[in-house]
Parts: C-alpha cells; sequence; structure tokens
C-alpha cells in the first residue's frame, strides 16, 4: 500500500481530480482467465453514482467506466487492467468563490499544507468522486469472491440517531437494495429518509454507520502480525472520505463485557460471533461483520464562518448541489474496499499452497 | 507494510514466539545520526513488562533489550538496527494441557487453519508477547520525535464501564505514569484498580479504550488517498492484539452530530477539534486524538467449555498469571504504534522537500 | 516495484497493450509544485516513436500524450499524474496468422505458460509498445533532475561488431540526436546505419549495446544492501524488451584488471572512474557509467520454423513493419528509467534530512 | 524490495556490520510446513566461510547459525524465521589506522557521503560479511525448491585471463565442489588457484566471472513488465558485494548475433537456448543459465595512494588477512540471490491458481 494504491498482490492504483479530465485507476495483480463482466461493473457504479434519488445530490454524473486493457477474449489477461471514467457534469466556476477559502470540515487546508498548492474545484483530488475509481476495483475483485463463494453485503444501520434495533441476521439482506437509504428495515428506513429530506431543507447534513457483512469467507486469511485482517479491513474503511470510526464484531460495545461473556467458542455451528469473524487478526470461517461510522458531510449550506488563505476571517456558504448524508452512496463503496482487502488476503493466503499446487 | 514488517520508510519488521529463544526486530530506514539512547528504550518496555504492579501478571519477564547492530559511536549509522529481547521465564510443560485445545476468544484455530500446525506454548507467535519488539521499535522513533518537537501520550480512559468523564484537556497528563492503571484521572484509577482487583479473583477479565495525543505534529502528514493519516494510525492500532475497535476525534459519536455542528473552522487557536487533527486524511496542525477499544483479555481462569482439534467438546480453565485487563500495559503500546505511523509519515512527507533540500 | 509498477517512492504504473484501446501509466509519489512540461514530455516521446527514420519501422503511431489528471496552473499537485496514448495504426488481423504460433525468441510462449491465454495481436502487453509509457514516466522524472543539474545522455555504443572506440569523454554527446542512430562518432554512426540497411534487405535483425551517462548526480544515492544504485539501475534495464546484459564502470571488462589496476581513488579530480561513479552501491560523486546489451530484434522476415499450440513444426515469416535494429529508438527508454532509478534514489536519500528540514 | 530487505513474498530482511556483535536476518513469507534443516543451512554457511582453502582469507570465522523463532516441531510455522550468526574474530583494533582514509575501490567515501558517518571496522555495513545472511536466507528457499526439484548451481567459469571453454553442459557439475576455486574444469581450476596463489604473494588481487544455471525451473516465472525474472535476477547479483556486471543467456555476446542466428525455437527437446531460459522475462522451462562480473578485489596489500577525511593525500597499504580472489567464496552468494529470486517468483506465480486452489 503507498498513497494512491491499495493491496500487496491485487493493487488497485487511483487517479483523477473531481473537475479533471477523468478518473480512473489500474488493476495490477488480477489473476488472468476470469470472465470480466463490464456490465456488473456498471451496475455497481450506479449504485453509487449521484443523482440516483431524491436524497442525494442532485448533480448527474453520468459515470460510464471505459476498460483500456488487460481484458481479451472476454477474460482478464493476468496484465494491468486500466480503466477511466469521464468527468462530464463539471461547471468548476461554481468553485471560483472558495477558491482561497479554507472551508470548514474540508482538507482546503491540508492539501495546501502538504503540497503548497491545490486543485480546488470541487475538492479536487480530496472529491470523495475518486472513491468511483474504489466501486470498479472493487467489482473486479467481486468477480473472482463471487466464484468462490463470498459474498459482501453491507447496509446503513444508521442515520443519525435513527438506528435499526435489529441484527444483520434478522434483517432480509436481499431488501438492501429496494431502499433508497439503503436499510433494509423497512420502518427504520422510512425514518432515516424522512430525517434526511428535513435535514436537507435545514441546510444542514448527517452522518450514521454502515454495518458489513462478509459471508463464505473461508478461515486462514489476514496476515499477522501487522496486517491482521481486523487491521487492513479498518485500514481500507478508514480510508474512505469522512470516515471517523471502524469497529470488528461487537467492536466498542467488547469493551462493557467481562471475557467470560465476550468469549466465541471455536468451531460450534450455534456459537456466538463477538469476535465478528476473526481472532487473532485472521479469519475464523465465521461471518465477519463490521460497523463504519460516517461523520456528517463537511458541505452544508447554512452559512459559515471560517478562514482564507491570509488568515482573514470570513463568511461563506456554498450552493445546494451536495448530498446532506452520504451514507446510502457509501454502501457500494464500503462493499468495494472490504472485496479489495478479501481478494489480497485469499491470494496472500494462497502462497501457503505453494509446494500442493506445483 | 507486509505481514511482519511495519512502514514504507521507517520500517519495523517483528519476529519470536512467547516461549522460542528470543523476540525481537529490526529497524531499517532509521536515519544516520540519530543520538541513540538505549536506556530510553529500557525504559520503554520497562512500561510495558509484565509483573510490574499488583494488578498485571505476576510473570516477570525481565525484557532486557540487546541491540546487535546499527549504532556506532552512540549515534544511528543509517543501518538496520537488530535488537533481541532473550525469553526467560518460560515454563512451557504449562501449556502442554492446551496443546490440542481450541481455546475461546483465543487465536489457537486460527493459527491451525491458516497455517497447518502452530507453537502452542504461551501462544506462540500469536502471543501479546510480541508487542515488546513494538516497543523498542517505537522507542527508537520516539528519540526523532522529541527532537521535532513532537509528544506522544496515551492513557486508559475507560475500564469497563469506568470511565474518565474529562477530556485530555481537562486531565494532568503528567500524572498517567503515577497511576498503576495509567488513568490520569485519579479518583478514576482508583475505582478501575479496585474493579480490576475484584474481577481477577472472579478469574474474569475486563476491556476498555485507551485514548491518545500526538502534539505538535505539524500539517501535512498522511498520504492520501488510501494511506491517510487516520488510515494508517488505525491501522497500526488494529494491529495489536485484542483490540477491536478505532475512532480517531470524535468517531462514533461524530455520526451523532449535524454538519453544523461538527464542522472545525480551520486555523483558529480557539476552534475546535472534533476531526482530532486530521482532515483530507492529512495532519491539520491541531491534536490529533484517537480512542482505541481493548476487548476483556480471552485467557480467563475461570471454567470454560470449547472444542479441540479432533471436534470434541472439552471443558478447560487457565492457571491465573495472565492479567485480567490488559490496558494499563498497553498504553505504551498504543504509544510505540503511533510513533511508527509518525516518523514514517513524517519521512513521506519530507520528499515534497526535494527540490529545496538538494 | 512490484510486476506493472517501478520505483519506492516515484511510482510509475504502466499499462496497455500493443493492439488494446490504449497504453498509458500513472505516476505516483511526484512531490508538487514541479513545473510541468508537457511539450518536453512530447519530444521525448517523438524520439522513441516508430517511423521516425528510414532505419526504423515504417510504422507511424503518432503517439500523442494525454494528461488525465495530477496538474494544475502548470504545476504537479503531488496527486498521481496519469497518461495515456491512443493506440491507432493497429491493423491487427496481420497478426491472425500468428494467433496459434509461438514465434522463436518471442514472449508468446511464456506468456500462455504463464496466464493461460493471451492478447496476441502485435504482441500484446509482451510489445515494446509499452515503454512508450516509460518515456512519459521518466520525462516527469527528468523534469525534476533537471532543475537539480543532473543529465542523462545515452547513446548508442555499438551495432553488431561495428563499435565507437571512444570512450564517452572524448565523444561531442550534443551531437547524438543529430544521427539517426543516436551514435555521436559520426563515422561510426554512418557505418552503423549502412549495416541496419543492408540486414533489414537480407530480412534480418541487430543488436548492439547503449551506453549512459549520468551527469552531476549527487554523492549518496542507492540503498544498501539489497537495493544498491547499481542493482536498481540494473533491475531498470533489464526490464527493458530484448536487454540480456548489464554492466557498470568498466563491467566485464573490469574482472580482466588487477585490484592495484582497477582500484579507483577517492575523491580527486583527476581519478580514475573504473567503478562508474558507484562504490558500496552509492554514487560517488563521479559521472555514473554503464552499458545495457540488446538482443537483435526477434522479429524478422526472413523464413523461420518453429511450434503452434498444438506441438506441431510450422514454417512462417512476418511482414516487413519491424525494426532492423531497436537501438536508436531504445536510447530514450534507457534514460527514461535511468531517470527513475534517480529520482527515486534521491527521494529515498531525502529521508537523511529529516532533522534538518523541518 | 527495500533497502535491507529482499524479496516481495519470501522476503529477507539482513542486518549486522563485519565487526559489530552479530550478523543475521529475518526471513519472513516462508510458508509453514517446510521440513526445516538446519545442517543444510550450516554446511551452505561453511562454503561461504572464510578460511575454508589455502586460496581464501586465513580469518577463521566460524560462522554458526542460530535459529531464534519460525520454526517448531522441526517445521516452519509460517511465522518470521530469525538467525543470528555471532561476529567472533574481530579484531577491530586493525582498523583504527584507515578510520579515517577512504580506501580506493572501497564504500568507505560513500558511506560518509550518504551517512555523514560510518562504522569503519572490517568495511562496517559494507563488508561482504552481510552476505553469509544472504547464504542463511537462501538456505531456505532451497529447502523448498529442493522439494519441487529446481536446483540451482554455481561455478566459477573464469578468474581473470583463465576460463574454462566448456559450457556448462559439457562440465560434470557434480565435481564442483571438489575443488577449492569451485571450477569443474579440473585442469582449468589448476591454473586459477596457481594464478590466486601468484596474484596473492604480489600483494594484489583478481576479478572473473561465476556462471549459474537453474535447472527444473517451471516455465510461467517472472512478472512482467518491470519485475521480469531476469531483471530480479540481474538486481538481486548487482547487489552482491564487488559484482559489476550481469547477462542472461548469451548476454553481451548475443549482440555480435543477428535474429535468424539467435532466435531459440520454442519447446523443442534439442532446440537452441541462447536467451537463457527467459523470454519476455518469463521462464520457458529451459535451463535458466546467467553469468555474473566480480572485479577484483579492492582489498590489497599492495602500497595505495589515497584520500582522507581532511582530503589530504595519504600513502597506506593494508595487512593481508584478505582474499585475493572472493570468487570461490560468491559461488554459494549467487545461488542464495537465485534461490530467493526463483522462490519468490514461484510464490508470485502461485496466485494464478486463485480459483484451482480454493
Amino acid at each position: 500500500m503507498a498513497a494512491n494504491t491499495f493491496g500487496t498482490l491485487f493493487r488497485l492504483t487511483t487517479f483523477g481530480e473531481s473537475h479533471g479530465q477523468a478518473i480512473g485507476g489500474i488493476v495490477d495483480g488480477c489473476p488472468a482467465g476470469i470472465p470480466f463482466d463490464q456490465e456488473f461493473i456498471q451496475t455497481e457504479l450506479d449504485r453509487r453514482k449521484p443523482g440516483q434519488s431524491h436524497i442525494t445530490t442532485p448533480r448527474t454524473e453520468d459515470d460510464q467506466v471505459e476498460i483500456l486493457s488487460g481484458v481479451f477474449d472476454g477474460k482478464t489477461t493476468g496484465t494491468p487492467i486500466a480503466f477511466v471514467i469521464k468527468n462530464k457534469d463539471q461547471i468548476s466556476k461554481d468553485y471560483d468563490s472558495i477558491k482561497d477559502i479554507y472551508r470548514p470540515g474540508h482538507a482546503d487546508y491540508t492539501y495546501d499544507a502538504k503540497y503548497g498548492h491545490r486543485d480546488h474545484r470541487g475538492s479536487g483530488r480530496a472529491s470523495a468522486r475518486e472513491t468511483a475509481s474504489r466501486v470498479v476495483g472493487g467489482a473486479i475483485a467481486k468477480m473472482i469472491l463471487h466464484r468462490m463463494g463470498i459474498d459482501i453485503i453491507a447496509y446503513v444501520s444508521r442515520v443519525h440517531k435513527i438506528e435499526t434495533t435489529k441484527t444483520y441476521k434478522d434483517l432480509n439482506l436481499s431488501k438492501i437494495e429496494e431502499s433508497i437509504i439503503r436499510c433494509p428495515d423497512e420502518e427504520i428506513a422510512i425514518e432515516m429518509i424522512n430525517l434526511i429530506e428535513f435535514t436537507r431543507q435545514e441546510g444542514d447534513s448527517l452522518g450514521g454507520t454502515i454495518t458489513c457483512v462478509c459471508k463464505e469467507v473461508p478461515a486462514g486469511l489476514g496476515e499477522p502480525v501487522f496486517d491482521k485482517l481486523n487491521a487492513t479491513l479498518g485500514h481500507a474503511m478508514l480510508s474512505i472520505n469522512a470516515v471517523k470510526g471502524f469497529e470488528i464484531g461487537d467492536g466498542f460495545a467488547s469493551t462493557y463485557k467481562k471475557g467470560s461473556e465476550h468469549n466465541d467458542s471455536i468451531r460450534e455451528g450455534t456459537a456466538s460471533n463477538h469476535d465478528g469473524g476473526i481472532q487473532g487478526g485472521i479469519s475464523n470461517g465465521k461471518d465477519i461483520v463490521f460497523n463504519v461510522a460516517f461523520k456528517p458531510v463537511s458541505t452544508i449550506s447554512k452559512s459559515q464562518t471560517t478562514t482564507n488563505k491570509d488568515g482573514e476571517q470570513v463568511d461563506f456558504s456554498t450552493e445546494g448541489r451536495h448530498d446532506p448524508c452520504v451514507l446510502p452512496r457509501a454502501v457500494p463503496i464500503v462493499e468495494a474496499m472490504a472485496a479489495l482487502v478479501l481478494i489480497d488476503a485469499l491470494l496472500l493466503q494462497n502462497t501457503q499452497n505453494i509446494l500442493k499446487t506445483q
């Protein structure tokens, strides 16, 4: 892993600014001979795209993915798979007014501090638009995972204070995509949507949590001591824009239990899973379960006070083409990053087979 | 980062099993000419060592660090710094009874699933004994950070349900080491200690949270989009034994706020720091603050039921030389991992100076 | 370094097949604020492009580079610089006849052995067309190196048995680009060109050597013990298509000398440079000098016998749009790879300044 | 690969200075369950050790390897294998006289230029003593390679101008270890030994070439485009002390052939192997053959003139406990580095099996 590259063997490198020519990336290390399903990638991208419902930004980036290399005769060739998504609905002029302003909660100041200057248009590289490339990379990973029977399913479990009290086992996960908020608890979903609508009208924004479940992951994945599977999952999730927390299994709640209450018995079908499917940093064959905390979106239309480049205090407000709550669109991003972690862990674990497979 | 190596430029590789010959590691990439303070390393190790107080395990590993290379004339030479800590107080026979048992909450089963066999003595490589090597690596990182004025301070902020309600700004952080539980809130510390004592007598164990503050970190550290500073800090913390959660700044609590409540203004001395010193994955010059959740220790003396290698259900209990609560000893480990993240981020950011320094 | 990525801090990842949609790459880790000269990149690409003279292939790939990201206000932003070169003059049908044939000297069989199938059109990923992406990456590196006063100059020193007997110090290196064979020894250059012309008419091909000189490289570059500067230079050169040998300084000739004849005195202006500017794997401030051996091009129009996928013996010949000798077009590739090695070594060495620059 | 670490999946990290406490290393990424043969490691180390014959240095480092971790019940556990070789026969005082002198041909000046100071005793980290750790790492790699039927055999093919004219196919490679110069051509071996003896008495030193053959390497190894198998082999060899050149197959000699003479036919039992078993950077199943050029040893007892730290010209000479020719002791080092490259390439290629082995 290195700045704009994620993964050791299955490596996604992304590029692109919000208002540049294009965003995109390269997947290197994808094994050869995998049947390549470009439509599936597009479907995954569509789950992330803006303008998909009335509770997301009304911007309508079309986000058509183009594959430039690495696929031949309908199968991956083992060589780098490059892809590009052209930027279209860019109105860069919109951003002239904030060119010299360091917006609260944003990366404006930190990019300047790090690099000396920045592409300020639409937040440039710091824009969550970059995550579209992750969805493409993750979709390619999922093509392999699906063939192995591994399923990754994420959903919105809480928006602000509105939370489903059911665990994933009690929810019908096949209903996630039926709801524009991507919460499978129908009643709660309606409450969430109403709150988001109300908050948008206030000119404010909301955060919440996404829960992710990975099913049929074989035991043995993860590379202790530093690349424990929970550590690379945490790394992956915390690299997503606006994420402020990660917990595996019972996570922070586990700290309120005693050892005798928390300890998972091993290998029994009916056993508890407080550890969330990972022990000692290695998957144990149970469902992998984790939560990701997203702070409220920094861009709000309410007027705010901040500082400009010259250190002067300024008032400003942003026009309203932004998401009041990123969570529904973040669901496929969380899944994509989980897919990248799992495929890499699978490839790494495969090295243990060296004497068997040669 | 790769399995047993942490860091891109300042790289710590650790080795060793709990009951093998020795544990230790190699620090590669430490700049040359750094005055080397071996006593400081030993002091840091002593903060982690077992038997340091009546609330930790009564095992008395001496944990003397030996430096084998990379230091000359009292300064680092820029070549690898290898170190060894011999294993001494090993009574491997103690573990014969659990050789074929998969203990609940432990990594016994997962190591077998991954590697086909394992060194079961004292949990082998999965033992938290490994973290002594991290403390050494972190101490070497701190030698450089201290010269830059950067300070890393961690403390126990909660044990089970006993929590200090003060923020780090209201606590006297210089008092942390005065308390055997390493909580600077004196009254709360006493409650924590009492609870730990009580729980030990019950034959049970406790978890909790550690809060860490990094002061005087310059703005500009962190490598978006995948190696955001919060992502590498999260990776580092989640790689520590028993850690189940990580949050930066307000973390999970931030999800209960609206954007207008959460957004930090930029650069003002009196400003809020909900983001915990990192925005867009890059440090902003404010204090970096994060919390780490430790589950209750898996090893308890209460009798438990589990499965052995043959899939049979077995009852077992462990004799009592274990920590009822790892948090006080985990404080220097959290600091060490934070130090490794920060020194690496500083070295990486230094590449931005290429045209200035040549 | 990993498959399609070169470099530790300044990382070039390339993609693309000869007859796919496009080739290109991503440069990650380029420091911010570097004035970006796209025309210079194009000039470098033009030095590599086919059809540039009567001794190269008559194919006329236009090789226009498009920059998709990482540059703003005429300067690098520190974020990934993605670039694309569209494939144009592709007549893929030409290759149908060799689809199932393993051409001698080519990578046809080995790609099939590795990946199970391959994009056979124009050699696919194994085509030297990929090196155009390296020239772009190298040109970006050169933009920084030039500002530091570092110059990288390569030339053709031998074609088959026709060799300049002058060392680089006795040649006028400013004349390299005046000759279509890129040999600054004018008389020898004419002989080389004549030999290439004659060989083309024979339907055969030629190899030779390229000599490269790097001037004003500061002392201190290179990362022993495994990433010695000569080792990374060697790695870089041996990764170029058709390269079969690498030697630094006197190289193989040094083995015919005694220590007393070969040992370079240190630091004296008039001193010898048998070691080629690198000692103990670290640059010593003298000119870095190395030679690269290119085998004769595998594609020839003479009829050859080989094997097809079914193991049957077949005769075949290739039509004549190929280079009879790659050396003149390989000169900018050698320079590009040297530039990538040097910029990475400079950035790595800069970490030694950590206490000075903060 | 990074400074003191070699390999992507099977990673050797080495440490230690010639006259420090110890040298050693860590092998990380070795698959679990490999029967571990410590005696074999010692045998390999003995092939490299000083004082093994009258043509090597009379220093008698005992070089006993100690394994500290990663092995249990006679098999590797998949965790890091740490090893230490204590330094014994150190007479550091011997080096006081050269403390401030930059010896010709050595790394004295360059280490100072890079790091600002250095451990000058016995060349410190720049000493070829470091390669003992490579032999240990390579021996562990060989344990796996042998089980796969892969054999790596190196021998001295030339000393100064004395060269065997036979190719490896015409030599009895089982006789290599019978000769103290490790050349299987008996008559030539005697001439080589005589020349070395004579040169030692002159107070001078010699270089030469080592040829290495890797047999039964499966087709498909190597990771284009940057980690071609020849590129990683070249990197490995050029990282060995005193190596100035590398060539695969016919190497530099191939440049004197035409395409029609050089092109290897594919897959036929009787076919030529000018390419040395690698095409397009990927092994083709034929023997891998390469040559490595070693310059004459820099340490000679003849008086030499050089510069000291203050830039003053000084005369100096070294006492005679050094090798007049490193080649016989370098044979196991070349093999070790080849083994590290091949095991890493095998593990990487194994990722192609992901869908087959799960």
